[in-house]
């Protein structure tokens, strides 16, 4: 199998989107994370959903599980709507230095090639890309479907 | 909401476990990583899947792309093969050190409390206990439809 045959659909948003509408994008995909595209359409880090946290819970906040509990809905409604109206770049403070972290793997990569980068890199995804096409990402669980031997228990 | 109604099942296995058997489950559950349970069956830490690909693929194919690229199909079945009779823990070589890594909750937390563990602690999930038992684990995006004010859009 072939990284183009493996790769699925993934959210992706660029670096200047707005994060309230990235972090709902994330909600409805049932992802932990988002592709965060550059100027120029490629992939430049993944946005994990615990940087959306990060950003809308006040530090204090996250200090004390005590102040945690005392938020009420209405509260916790108005951290999150501090989100509207920043950037998606304000969420990833150290972007210089993630620029190397993220995988990117041709179409033809076999499934062994992608399941090395990711062994190397302790990644749980790669971005396929075909070109300046963002093709999709691999997730580690599909790729262990693919390369798995069988289980003579289910055959 | 209550971290018991934001808990959805997630695969969990034992440190004594069969690495190939887990490895298994981990592909069918589509999930980027299993909860590791002790032997007093209270969550360790995360198996991710990266570190089952680290454990198969020898490092010097994970450091040489072009070996990965001549790895045919039959090697890599031979390659997780070697997961079998292995135990899931021997994939886990700093596990003293990852015992303060894994968030758990009360089933009482708020979801602002929860909020704030996995944001204090980068995690993009985290487990419900109640007592002695695992209720389930709380995803980084389950929560972030919990939280997230409604999108006027979409009314």
């Amino acid at each position: 199998m072939r990284a183009r045959d493996l790769a699925e659909p993934f959210p992706t948003v660029d670096l200047d989107a707005d994060a309230l509408e990235a972090a709902r994008a994330m909600a409805e995909a049932r992802r932990p994370g988002l592709v965060v595209l550059g100027p120029d359409g490629r992939p430049r880090t993944v946005l994990p959903g615990s940087q959306v946290l990060r950003f809308a819970i006040p530090a204090y906040v996250q200090e004390d599980p005590f102040l945690a509990r005392v938020y009420d809905e209405q509260s916790a409604d108005n951290l999150f709507r501090q989100l509207s109206g920043k950037p998606v770049r304000a969420l990833l403070p150290e972007l210089e230095a993630q620029r190397e972290e993220l995988p990117i793997v041709d179409p033809d990569a076999t499934s062994i090639e992608v399941a090395a980068v990711l062994a190397r890199m302790h990644s749980p995804l790669a971005v396929v890309m075909d070109g300046p096409e963002v093709l999709g990402v691999i997730t580690v669980s599909r790729l262990l479907r693919a390369l798995l031997p069988a289980d003579p228990a289910s055959e």
